[in-house]
């Protein structure tokens, strides 16, 4: 039995073994009555369900939601999804299966650029800004915040769900934002952060652990908006000086950046930046889905299956293009 | 000439003198081409459009918007309204005019039930407050926002829109929402933390100055929502001990209040506390408009005319019977 | 094998024995081509899905849908719900198995309340109503409809969906509506009717027999909210010398409770009345929802899992804090 | 001076005189502080706006609202639409200006076809029925409201809004509910009674005297919906023998013809004929204000001017075609 | 064993052998881990899902999607719905099967109508035209698409999905259509020129073979509004003379027959044909989703089960009644 | 008298002489009962009423509404904007006034960018184009309709609406359409393509003379999406091997550019460069409003007044700070 290749690239029937992140793990009562345990597995490329029918009981003692785990199985199609059906699982014993090729990052969903290159960008946007009392108050947030901003996802599930998801979703708009600003003559500064902070709010929204996000008690009582605005004001008094003025337009642009209010945004855009940030967000969250939409599915057609988020197909090319 | 009845009891083609605030004052050109002067003058019973078409630059000169001032002129009927039309008027000279019967709180709009009555009802109900943390808290509020509890008007526009009409709204919300607390199990206490604090941006959200109110920068940008937030938040890090849990409840119920996204809540209700203010407030304010709406109308039929607002007529019972 | 706790405090892995009312019976073809049986059974605290894989023909003869019947087998976990894998079943036999320990009104979902209690609170309510015309007629309308009024649910699947929720709800409601029309100064007897007729055309909408209800043609056709305007006009006829302007206020309560059209009210709310009514209804309703999901919700953390109807979570309280 | 055109042929700087019923009286004050009165005239071919700026204590003496008068004046154009400006005018003297040619029905707004012609129409399709048990219950509808159901008007403002406006809706659509119904082999009969019905509830919704409709109490607080669901439910009960299941659909066809609820009604079409009926009430009206919009716009453009509840601009043809 | 009976008629544990069509077959994997197959087969009467869960690659290899097929097995009613469990299938052998009573009309899901007589009835009214660019126009279009137009089904799944379902929706609203034209003095040619080509579109927009239809490329990236409005421009260019206004008419109809811009029309009727058109497509479509879904109810209640499209339960008239 | 500055400048109570061209000229009658007449008026920079009150008969002969017009009058401000009443008005003649300094271009409201210089960086983005199709096709389309991509304006009234408005649209698009494609790896030259075509149907749909811009009968009929749809297949036909799936994603662009069905695209994005598209044309005529409201805004507070169209006001900084 040889290795799994990357999740992403599992095809069915195929039989291996391989180490994954196992981030969900129940129990289920199967129709013939006899139970059988269902898990979601994780490696850098993808995330799969699993399966294991036999001796769950045994194999449930192995292993825990949260750890990284080795598996014995083979891929299956079921319901227009590759999944795994396991023959054997146990917890991964780190310095014994290093020797075998296991790599914690290799088991952990993750953005396809290296953190550390997007990481430097972002923080070279934050040294060239212009305004002192902006590049202040945002070097401050990025150091306070680093290791959260380097390893979250943007979002639970729409898109972006992966380690340093939330720093890609970050560069990315800090780029577009940037170009798109100069282009209308717009404050690039505020832009860059408006992009910075607009979902900063998240990292007290969610608890994000073993690679499962869960919200928390403030998340859902007070929403990411409303936690950005208090981050965001409580930053500003600790930066001596902070123009009020430049404060009402950056909150502005955290309450806002969902560009309406059935959107969850408690005021709308008011300001040619809050107007490009709302624009840009939702731009980078739309085109995430739909690229990922296209280089997931596994039909042969040009078009990608019913996208339910987005209510309709895609297009994916003429066949053979890709 | 004698004086002029109350605003509210003006009729057409009574000719008379008074004493008015007068909160708005623009000059308009004609179709003809010539000028005039269009006023808003209040008292403490409604508020009147006003207009001068002669010597208008002699009487422009005598007052600004914001001062009390001394008219005469007749009632007429324009557009299905009352208004005046002046043929003098000047500022008032304070001293000598009280000989005349000049008062202050009778020429501010206001709400029917004394001030001072309905604040120590509801001071009565914070003390009577079981939870020491909460009764601290909103002591405390009470004494720091007391003049502004006691004087602002509860909207711009919409309902209570007069001095004493946010207190007025505010003892109103409280009456109810004890006793709707109390048959429902609800903390009662919470319930009262959020009826008086959940409008507590609007003391930021506006400016409010003889009887004028308009939007501050932060209330357009912000919202009052967002600024009620802050407000909590900063004075619960004030209060030694306040429980963090308790504070994310009476947070939650500041920003879920007005109980959907599309009516500007972040966040929806999710507790019974929450889904108990939110009802509350909407009532009275709703209640507030219908009664408002079936006094002031002038026709004689047994409804009101269309209510543009609420989008319907309302009822105002058999002919012959108010 | 011990007997079972109530249904609502069932755990997995626990078997026994118990009497049950079985509200639905159903044949099903599982994948692997056999037949099972599922059933919905209930006692007095909740309602389960039961299904029975082995013997399926035998068992199946033994009893029939609306009957109570006897059962052995254990509690099994599925798709996030308890439910009952039954191993036997019978009817009951009255007599018999009273003996041990049957009890006809054990078996029926109910209302928390003795009915008794809360009926006697209505017809003391009604007894005391200022109004003549309103009372005779509600006095009228509580000893026809007796049988009903007291042992319907309020509705289908919603809120209050046991013996006795019809009563129930319409006991808080006067009990809120009361408190309310007291405190607007809104007439008191008209709330009261208006309380105890809103769903008045139920009880032609639906056919509710042995625990189940299901729609009559009428209340297909019509509705309830024309069936009750109906037994409005019918039951007002009755009453002599009922005023015509009363009886105008009472049906526009019976139509306009639902709020806005888009919620199936014919006309909107255009008195003081019909607004209390609308809210209270409302509020119970949603508080109902609230409080039930809360008590039900199996999970361990401080929210319940998504509710599907109010479309959020609802927050429990801190954990280990019920 | 010559007597006017008719009034949909008036042109703008025409000098004349005429008869013409008027329908409403106001006394407004212009901006330069005098009063003018400002009428709604019509006659059978359309409706105007008149005004008076001299004299008006005097010609204000000289009639009343919902009395036919004798104009002295000429027409102009204002705010885009034709008005008259009045020199003179007293109420009409019946027997002396009849000399002149004063005919009262030549002064009322009227459906195009005669009355007589339509109404022996309808009641041709009603002894034609051959379910005797809907034949015998609209006899008797059309025998009892015969005066109503010739005079009215199908509408206050939208559509048909004129003498024998109701009369002249049903008629086209039972016409064309009739073809619809063949062609997919529909019930005939019951589609007939749901358009003969469908609006009957408006007899009681509105008052309509002198050419002008307003609201009852019951038509503000229950609506024609609901009125009209009361009257055919005592209708079917005087005729002995009406089968209940008819009543069901025939109910259900005046519950249901608004088609949803958002538009009214608290049921939606459920069965074929209901849908049938819904249909063509909805395109009756629609193209009588195409068609109305059409004929009235006074450009000579290629399209009308912006309708606005059709929300939309109306193609009138080549310029020249018409 | 004995042939099934019509797909339509099939009941549960009837067993018999059968030819039928094969319009889509798939491979799942069960949760006992083992392989089925699942079909979906139709006749001239119904269109039903299929399994085979024995010797799946043995049967598997006899035959493909879109080929007819004999089958052998017995129907059993699963989540609602009759179902096939097939023990044995094979491709069809038109030669030798015939002899059995292999009919290929007999396996492909029809209308009920004759293709034969209605296209007899369509190609008649076309010939009957008055208006000779219409004439010309839709005959040459008629001759240039009659292989489709009489074979498409007139949509993927909502309404008339069978072989000749096009040409029963457009036969019947050409029916309807213009009738309702006559009645309101619309010009019935161009009524009748939408009819035809509303849904010309869809000739390109999807792919029809062998009982499945899929969407082309151009179907989902313009849709059939937008290939209908270039086939009806490139048609009208053929035909010399063709007046540009009445072009205009032909193509505004095509692109507002959906109604309203919600629904795909990205211009709204304008033109009294154009509401005509509008309005009979969508009673055909609805009249015709009532009458299956009354006809295929497999309850024996007075109403049909849930129809989720039209979001309502249909009436199918008292028990025992058809 | 001297000279008036730019229309955009003007201040109330000056006094003056200008050339401008006039848009439009009616009669309108006074309420006092004489006529005056109402003008718009336009210079390069803005667009403002002009009244006449006085000899209007001789002035009205003066001039038509589509000339270029010399006029005499002072400022006024009325309802809040600024407005001209003229004391003398007669039509320019060219030679003779081009000697006080009429200047054509100096009377047409414009871009403020250039023409030529906008005009050549659009030409050299399609002559840098990769794709040699698209290269071809554009390449004809500036050709083919330089005169009128030049001179037109991009809307009627919501944004850019004045001479080269349509240019200044596209060439701002193209740039940041260009950087958007460039920073997501999309297809530079489709997105360029979209940009330049996705209005290209106003060209048909509307008639723009002397400054003023009317719907034509296929811009009512069809729309300028379809009417775009049409220009893009026909123009593709002439570029012999145009790829017809490059065809079928152009088309796609044009006709999804509206982003969703409610703004009138008949089908929604489906690709990358679709999105973008719409995106950048939203953008774009949302920050053109923002600006020109910011701009035009004539009061001194921090805020401009309500925007209708934007349903919000607009922050324009702190005052003092433009």
């Amino acid at each position: 039995m040889s290795r799994f290749p990357r999740l992403a690239d599992l095809t069915t029937d195929v039989e291996g073994w391989g180490f994954f992140l196992c981030t969900s793990k129940q129990t289920r009562t199967g129709r013939s009555g006899s139970d059988f345990l269902i898990l979601t597995l994780q490696d850098v490329s993808a995330q799969k369900v699993a399966k294991i029918f036999d001796d769950i009981e045994r194999f449930g003692a192995q292993f825990e939601s949260g750890e990284f785990v080795r598996v014995e199985g083979k891929g299956t199609f079921y319901n227009g999804q590759m999944q795994l059906v396991l023959s054997s699982i146990r917890r991964v014993h780190a310095k014994q299966d290093r020797l075998e090729g296991f790599r914690e990052e290799e088991c952990v969903l993750s953005a396809p650029r290296p953190i550390d290159q997007m990481w430097s960008e972002l923080t070279g946007r934050v040294a060239a800004m212009e305004n002192p009392h902006l590049r202040v108050l945002l070097s401050r947030i990025l150091t306070d915040h680093a290791e959260q901003l380097r390893e979250w996802p943007a979002a639970q599930v729409i898109h972006h769900a992966y380690r340093g998801g939330f720093l890609e979703h970050i560069v990315k708009m800090a780029e577009v934002g940037s170009l798109i600003a100069r282009a209308y003559g717009a404050d690039a500064d505020l832009v860059l952060a408006g992009v910075i902070l607009h979902d900063i709010g998240k990292l007290q929204e969610l608890a994000y652990e073993a690679g499962a996000a869960s919200y928390t008690r403030d998340g859902n009582l007070l929403g990411h908006i409303a936690l950005g605005l208090i981050l965001v004001r409580e930053a500003a008094s600790g930066v001596s000086g902070f123009p009020l003025e430049l404060r009402s337009r950056l909150e502005h642009l955290v309450l806002s950046h969902h560009g309406t209010r059935e959107h969850g945004s408690p005021t709308e855009p008011k300001t040619v930046e809050a107007f490009i940030l709302a624009t840009v967000d939702e731009l980078d969250a739309r085109l995430h889905q739909v690229r990922r939409a296209v280089r997931e599915d596994a039909g042969d057609g040009e078009f990608t299956a019913w996208h339910k988020r987005l209510a309709r197909v895609l297009y994916k090319g003429p066949e053979g293009s890709s």
